[in-house]
């Protein structure tokens, strides 16, 4: 549904179907709701083309659909490149999958901090290899350099290093907005803007028991988003240096060899061996060599037999990582879930600063997984060499590791040269493609963005002033109540709305309940009560019987 | 205590006091305690005076307490000038106060949306007047040219006018952070980076209606939040213009009288009379005139008098506004929230883009607000000129008022030139400020930042992966569970995070425990089960009796 051919298609279907409607007079609300989906495709097409919508405004025409053409106006209405706003019902999407994320973070101990959106220049800088070159800086407008924070990890470890005494260990989670000056791809969630759900443990423990939990915390969360079958990959920095070594990669060529192996999840085999050899000048023979290791992965099984190896045996960063992979596969058991963890060889994830233990989540194929994958491939950009790139990390929804040495990088500017390093692990989530997800699972018209539990509605007469001494009587006992800011509103004008916002209750007000003292209560969802409108209940009472009904008694 | 010398002051108490407990060997726990606290206060004290830490993480020593060295590393450790961090126990304060901000806004329907942190740079061109200096630009990467929201409010008209079919009528609330140039001032809660927590309604209603709801709900956020006595200061912009027109104040002079005018909270009459007349070049008769009507404040007894004032009378703009006002406090009787507004003719507010009603509430004058009153000024920064600024926007929580021109300036770019203008009306609320008088109501030790509810804790043997099998047995129950990351944990630090944690239950277990298939469950809290160390329980009957006891069962 979300390929830009699709999107015209769909688009130019609705334009006529609204023409249609508006010939035929059809009543407001429809034509009203036609056009609220119209405006949301041509935004959902805006955002994938990278171009402004048609007009300021102008949607509902149906004309100009292509979204080709700059408005011919003073400025382009339109966020940033790489930025998008969320509508009310997106936001309640959002809002859930958060607190759905936080109630695990605090599931396991996890407290929150925040840091600012923008950090010193500096104390980015040398941390992201070259990557750093995505990174968003603030215009000098006389004071210090600054930039947009690039993740949550650097400002959490900068935040350590200033708090080291405070905080010699901590369980710390933060839901954040992050920032690159990459080339957005919607359809593989890439945005400038973007949030990330991390949790990090920090604190010298017991070897791998907070890496255990880490993983674990990893596979609760996915499992409680619901977004489909996962694996967690995962690897150690130390076993895959060791396995150069033993290889044979020359000391300086290890983090080059690294990098073409983290394209394995991309690329052929082939083409990995060419990149090492030819671009980065590997003798063949050790390429091959790493060959026979990179395309090993599975269980325990896996580390039995690498730990059978005489190479890697006599090798001490292998055997130190082993090591600590066979106390991961141990607690794994503990904490039941070594049927979503898989030992893989050929990860070996970008980031500079990992020391240990690295993992990646995957959403692995089921159908809707694999029609996610089609979608997203029709809908993919072109840039030339990028094609392969939309499919290789789709199905990556969460990541992290050990990075035993970042604070260190900031706690030794330590005057008294004492070293405040503190070891950390971590995994973030990738929110945005799991949102992608959740929202396609659901119907816009089921999603109840409000929370108002109570409309008060007139008969006859508009009675607006008892409606909002209604509402207030309604707030002062913590009721969520509405009622339409029209002197006389039509009575289907009110129902409607109890309809589109999906409002549980109305109290219903005319001439005749005012002099008797009374109000009518209907239930808008089962609609059980009587025809006339409500059950008649003394005014007295209202608050009570409201609070009966929403089951707050 | 927020002064710079009473911090000072503090700081170096506590320094020796740490010192002394260091030779006395007092037990390690207390001496973490004292740290945390002294780290603390150091922050503060670093963030008032804009200079850096001392040192990184090297607090603890008592030594150099004044912050005003440079520490001689590589780079300086710390956040940006006007921005900080907020740790876990600051965090769980500010999450509960936007709980309860957010709880207001959606009893009275409000759904929120989100727009991205930066804008583009015209967006926000030509909409704050001369404050359009403290706006934040991104360097030019090459790209199109971005600012960081200045306010929630042009972003949100920015929306509408994006999707002004969609949204002809809307009541969003938004909790965001914005960000100004300004220099900081920690003690008045002026920062760079700061939340905003707004509420407008949008769409063309029954006059003054909306208006007044949004009033209520300021009225209701504040009431919530428990900050002490407020009022709300109200006036209306056309009443305004049309005192000035009636006073004799030309029409080119009237924006910068309205300037002068706005001062009237922090400076003496004679002050702003000065201003108009010799800055301004006002005829000072025309002054003395405005001088008899903005000292004139009240409820309806002011607007009936207003209303038999025969020049104002006469003015179109006076009436409008009049009638609007007499409709206000028509309203505001039925909101039951009279006694919470106040008529007041010098409240003038900056911003450009208000039309209609304007409004900012205050504490008034309680003990306690006398008390943060006279600590904020012995902290106020001395630069000439300012003095009195801290004293003036200090009881200043929160403002708005009506703009009906704002999304017109961004919907009129629409191609086929009709205008897609939108009317609205909303209010911000100042958390910053909030947040400080909560915090100052809180004693840091009864702050729980985690919401563990259950710690598991080993006798004797380490029993570590005993412990890790327990915490997954009560994960998949949905119990927030942690145990301590050590293979042979002694049993006093286990009770110690208890009691830091504020962590209710605790489940025991030794060698006899895991014989016998039992596990002792304690109350941490009130230590109402036996001495021994807690209640015997079968293991199968732990989670229920868990459940049972937190209350979920």
């Amino acid at each position: 549904m979300s390929s830009v051919e699709s999107l015209k298609e769909q688009i130019a279907q609705l334009g006529d179907k609204i023409r249609q409607l508006k010939l035929e007079k059809a009543d407001k609300e429809t034509v009203t709701r036609e056009v609220a989906v119209l405006t949301q495709l041509k935004s959902q097409l805006a955002q994938l083309t990278g171009e402004p919508l048609p007009t300021a405004g102008g949607s509902g025409s149906g004309k100009k659909s292509g979204g080709g053409k700059k408005a011919a106006a003073q400025f382009t209405l339109k966020t940033p490149k790489g930025t998008r706003d969320f509508n009310d019902k997106e936001m309640a999407v959002r809002d859930e999958m958060f607190a759905t994320i936080k109630g695990v973070f605090q599931q396991h101990g996890g407290v929150t901090i925040d840091t600012p959106v923008f950090e010193l220049k500096e104390i980015l800088s040398g941390k992201y290899g070259e990557d750093s070159k995505l990174i968003y800086d603030l215009e000098d407008q006389g004071g210090e350099k600054c930039s947009l924070r690039y993740d949550l990890t650097v400002p959490f470890s900068r935040f350590l290093a200033m708090n080291s005494s405070q905080y010699p260990n901590i369980k710390r989670y933060h839901i954040g907005k992050v920032y690159r000056r990459d080339q957005p791809a919607m359809t593989k969630g890439r945005m400038r803007e973007f949030f990330q759900c991390d949790f990090d443990i920090a604190g010298t423990h017991e070897p791998m028991v907070p890496d255990a939990e880490i993983v674990r915390i990893a596979v609760d969360v996915l499992t409680a988003l619901d977004v489909g079958d996962f694996m967690i990959k995962i690897n150690h920095r130390q076993v895959l240096d060791g396995m150069f070594q033993v290889c044979g990669v020359p000391a300086d060529k290890i983090r080059p060899i690294s990098s073409a192996v983290d394209k394995m999840d991309k690329s052929p085999w082939e083409e990995v061996r060419r990149e090492m050899v030819e671009d980065k000048g590997l003798d063949p023979a050790v390429a091959d060599r790493i060959g026979t290791y990179i395309c090993l992965s599975g269980g325990e099984d896996l580390l039995a037999k690498l730990q059978q190896d005489a190479d890697l045996m006599a090798n001490p960063s292998a055997t130190a990582g082993l090591k600590d992979m066979a106390l991961f596969f141990r607690y794994a058991k503990v904490f039941k879930m070594q049927d979503k963890v898989l030992f893989d060889l050929s990860l070996a994830r970008g980031l500079d600063y990992y020391t240990g233990v690295i993992y990646e989540a995957i959403l692995v194929d089921s159908e809707e997984n694999q029609k996610l994958l089609a979608q997203d491939m029709a809908g993919q950009s072109k840039a030339p060499g990028q094609e392969d790139e939309s499919q290789a990390r789709l199905g990556s929804i969460a990541a992290g590791g050990r990075y035993d040495e970042l604070v260190g990088m900031f706690a030794g500017t330590s005057k008294k040269g004492k070293s405040n390093n503190i070891p950390c692990v971590g995994v973030s989530v990738g929110v945005e493609r799991v949102f992608s997800i959740l929202m396609r699972k659901r119907k816009l018209e089921e999603i109840k963005a409000n929370r108002t539990e109570v409309y008060i509605i007139s008969v006859g007469d508009g009675l607006l002033e008892e409606r909002m001494a209604i509402a207030a009587e309604l707030w002062d006992h913590g009721i969520k109540a509405e009622y339409m800011f029209k002197a006389k509103p039509k009575l289907p004008a009110q129902w409607a709305v109890c309809d589109r916002d999906l409002i549980p209750l109305s109290v219903i007000i005319g001439r005749d309940e005012l002099e008797k003292g009374v109000v009518k209560i209907k239930d808008m969802i089962n609609k059980t009560d009587s025809q006339s409108g409500g059950n008649e209940v003394p005014y007295v009472n209202m608050v009570a019987e409201i609070k009966k009904r929403l089951g707050q008694a």
